[in-house]
């Protein structure tokens, strides 16, 4: 089989450069072009020396490989997807969007959230927000796939079971979600300086962060109904890994062993989601530099509460791995060709 | 003035050598003893390099220095501190216990929770629980006082103000806090090596934290009925610190300044409680190192949820240095003395 | 082909469980067996829950899998292989240490530096010490293998060309070394316990570790006459890496561009060594989680010295991935199979 | 007595804002002004949050308070302390320059390191560079004080004894030093970038650092003839703290004991040099926010080679601490007012 001719338009961000990493490993995929606006004309392994020996491609600019592409990934800030989105339609080449752009299906969320405005609606109705876990069906054929975010991933796969299962309310779901620093980017900011993230904690973007509709979207669609979700993120010292502990009431009278028991059955077939034993709590130390979730049950008897603990690697399965796992669908290959990488013990 | 003589018993847990630090800058204590098990016969400073020059006093047995004692602190496992106290009572020394022996009044709670039995209800007849900003009333005269556990004082401070303005539903709070590593103790343990603590993040005891009566106990006596919480502590990969981040239901229509007005209100008087102006998040490196709680208020009006930060030092404020500030308070002094401490920047 | 089977004698500490976790993706190995003294009974992944779905083999005795296996990995404390090789020698498995009974050619030195004897030295007589870009022809038929300790690796490859180069005086190098606390292996001790291994730095064993004999045996022989070296190794606050910095005399009048001509010739063929272009640095950063060693030549004119730095992931080129380079050197696989890992950018 | 007045230009910086943190506590001073250049016009606590309760002064500019000042401290790029020192002496105010500035005597190696010219050389000869320890009696009169380096001052207090007992060989000497990132300030960075420093570890500017002349400097008027050094610097992962391993040639018959006597003697007088007891190895984590320096001693009898370990908090004895026990010194005050501060045991 031909490989499929990949590129990646923002290569030099954090989700790019960890797309890069695991295309390198992807057996189906030749990477055929790099991008990037700051560092054009340099080779990848300039700005990124781990890459000596793997990859010394230049960077350029998207409309020099497009042409050439099967596939092509984008991890752009918010507001620049449609137009790239639009070229690779016309180039006959999948989008794959890391970013916020094909996210949200309402587009009166996206101006509301994004302070932006979808342009064309077209672009827009051909396109499909995937959790492959919960809506690989709906990527066999599209052109344009909405790469989820990395919080959202952690919760919507930590909630999902649950709310199939109608044992809690949806009315109002609490999430204290808690991110490394990679989710904040490469660009430098104040709080991302060393001596100031190190030996630190603090939550931010309380009840206001842009994730909150997708997570909604997400979870209302499951539920048929309208959830609403609290939703307050925190900056974690560590490099990668997102720990999700979301708080719902229980509306069933069920045990903490029936809840387990609804879980593994939903994702008995699933090879990335690993729903933890009695006893364990997800922990980032065993999902990272894998495409893992890893979720931990937990039940609050005294106040009927039911305590779901979602971990995921920000930059996998909260977004370059994702991506791929998509791709893999997109291009019918095995979902997890390219991914089948045991998690390190430290 | 004479100088309060003080011994510390357990001087090399990290609450006691914290303990130590601060009372050595403290201008009116003299440390007169310091005991430990495990190192009995050795020097303090041979166990902790930092106190070099400091103190190398030599680490002996409780009995030798209560009876010079004006004040005895107690740093020891649960079930150990009972016949301290009663030592300490008949050789008229004021007995503080930084474990959690005499915090809970209900000796049906302390045995459903540390599966062990009050044996003298007299002692803790005598003894009164103390958060200073709460409580301090309470234990001018008292001769045992019970320290308040490190999750408890952010959550205490952290909600009080919101139940006294009855602006919160209480019969359900959702606090989700994170503690750094000194807060397992100086014990060695698989999740605190170094290798699996760092990088790592997740939660433990979901639901069902020895913390958990405390923190009910000194809300439901502010409330002025039950008040009950899920509590989920996490292990945070910084050495020092606690975030509370507690999610409440309004029950009043109030916005998010009035809140802020009705904390820095409350908290007027007070020299450890910082309550932050809009825009800024309670960070733990903000208050490392001192007896600051720093308190921010957010809320989520689509939810009608107020969301809570609380800061503050676990083995400061969280420990040695409300233990210190008790003693103030007990001994008449200004409750600042002894922790007149800028926290440092980074 | 057939897979190679392959057994882990002491699988549950560090190296051990890194050579498995490498060992699960590689393609000719078949892992067949492995044992722990602690764990003996439990599946792996409960002491590893990042092994869930991966691998949940319950650990056994070496006694159980020696007899089918093609290779046997040890990972343990020294004193232990020897019987261990004798078995392996006897069933007719290829036995690869990665402890350092195999290390030193000297009884003498082992018994000076390790305070034990070697008990059997037609073992030693059959075994050979291996860093593969140094002594790969040495292990195409030998059925014992010393697998290099990590700071020997990194410091071997880091001096080497100069030696052979005749540009430096071998009388006495100075080698200042750092290793992330994954080296310290998975026992606990109160240096590596998180509160005090972070944010904290020593050196340790200044003149008198263990590897000093080993480091001295390899370059002695690659220059043909004594080389000394003092080298004081020092404990990092990161799980894992190792980097060298290394002082010598230059004896010739080369500039910074011949020496590092000399080193990129040097390792020309070599897929697991980096020497790095004028201006970057080796940092740890770049070599985690792969087998790589980075190495970056600096100058200091004013003193005549040569200055190395050399760095390695020392779990992987300093422990399980040389193994695995070993083994794929012994059974005539390609050397770099199951070792293809571009490393993660961060 | 009435307090000395000080002002902080550049109060901003790492090094500025600890030194506020020091001086809030110095019984005998009273802040009166902090100038900055980029925050100009805002509290100090909106840039420093830790700062509240304690400190709300607004950021002015230098002539603001220069004229009620007794001392002016300025932590600013180098090139830019010449007009300060200027305006300072006709206003009468002692200048203690805590920047690279007045660290040099010879004109032309400043010229040679830092790529400027020394313009008013009237300054410079009213200057004196001070490390207390060493060269106290310098400042008692001068109005201009060069407060030293972060590394020179780990290095020099670890090796002066030594050269002064005529013990080793001072014609070259290795010294590899390791700083925690707020030695690299507070500008943002890629290199400084969490995510880019943590979990990772490198030298930089081998052989070219520009502490290097100041090093020289200092050791050659101990020796009376020109010493050289090889000085590497390395970025460690931590806030605070710098470790110096010092290699050099013994040239005397000289036992461990010998030279630890020698150092126990040098510093026998000093409150802020700890030379450590055999068995123990200098450690940032002892020093971490303190003034000291600690000293440990080691041999390696096999090469002949005397190590030397020196570690000290770079901000504080490596800047804001020193900078104070200097104006102590110049002020007549007891040299560790303000800075009697024990160091956490984390």
């Amino acid at each position: 089989m031909n490989k499929i001719k990949a590129g990646i338009v923002g290569a030099t961000g954090y989700a790019g450069v960890e797309l890069l990493r695991l295309l390198i490993s992807h057996p189906n995929v030749d990477v055929v072009g790099l991008s990037s606006v700051s560092f054009e004309g340099q080779s990848i392994d300039q700005v990124y020396p781990n890459l000596h020996s793997w990859c010394s491609d230049v960077l350029t600019s998207p409309e020099e490989f497009i042409p050439q592409c099967d596939v092509v990934f984008a991890s752009l800030p918010h507001g620049l997807s449609e137009p790239l989105a639009k070229q690779c339609l016309e180039a006959g080449a999948v989008f794959i969007d890391l970013g916020a752009d094909f996210r949200l299906n309402d587009k009166e969320e996206y101006a509301y959230w994004y302070k932006k405005e979808y342009t064309d609606m077209t672009l827009h109705e051909k396109s499909a927000y995937c959790i492959p876990e919960l809506h690989r069906d709906r990527i066999k054929d599209v052109p344009i796939i909405g790469n989820p975010g990395c919080y959202p991933t952690s919760i919507a796969l930590g909630i999902t079971p649950a709310i199939k299962a109608g044992i809690i309310d949806t009315t109002h779901i609490i999430i204290d979600s808690k991110s490394g620093v990679t989710g904040a980017g490469r660009g430098l900011k104040q709080n991302t300086h060393y001596p100031e993230a190190n030996e630190a904690f603090s939550a931010y973007a309380a009840g206001n962060h842009r994730h909150t509709p997708e997570i909604e979207q997400t979870l209302s669609e499951i539920a048929g109904s309208k959830v609403s979700v609290t939703f307050v993120p925190h900056l974690l010292p560590v490099n990668r890994g997102i720990e999700s502990t979301i708080y719902t009431k229980l509306t069933s009278d069920v045990s903490v062993a029936d809840v387990r028991k609804i879980y593994t059955d939903a994702y008995e077939n699933e090879r990335f989601v690993r729903v933890l034993p009695d006893g364990e709590y997800a922990n980032i130390r065993n999902v990272k530099f894998s495409n893992f979730c890893d979720i931990s049950i937990h039940m609050d008897s005294r106040t009927n509460t039911l305590i779901i603990s979602s971990a995921i690697d920000n930059m996998v399965k909260g977004a370059a791995g994702q991506a791929i796992q998509n791709m893999n669908i997109r291009f019918a290959l095995g979902e997890d060709i390219g991914l089948i990488i045991p998690p390190p013990a430290f």
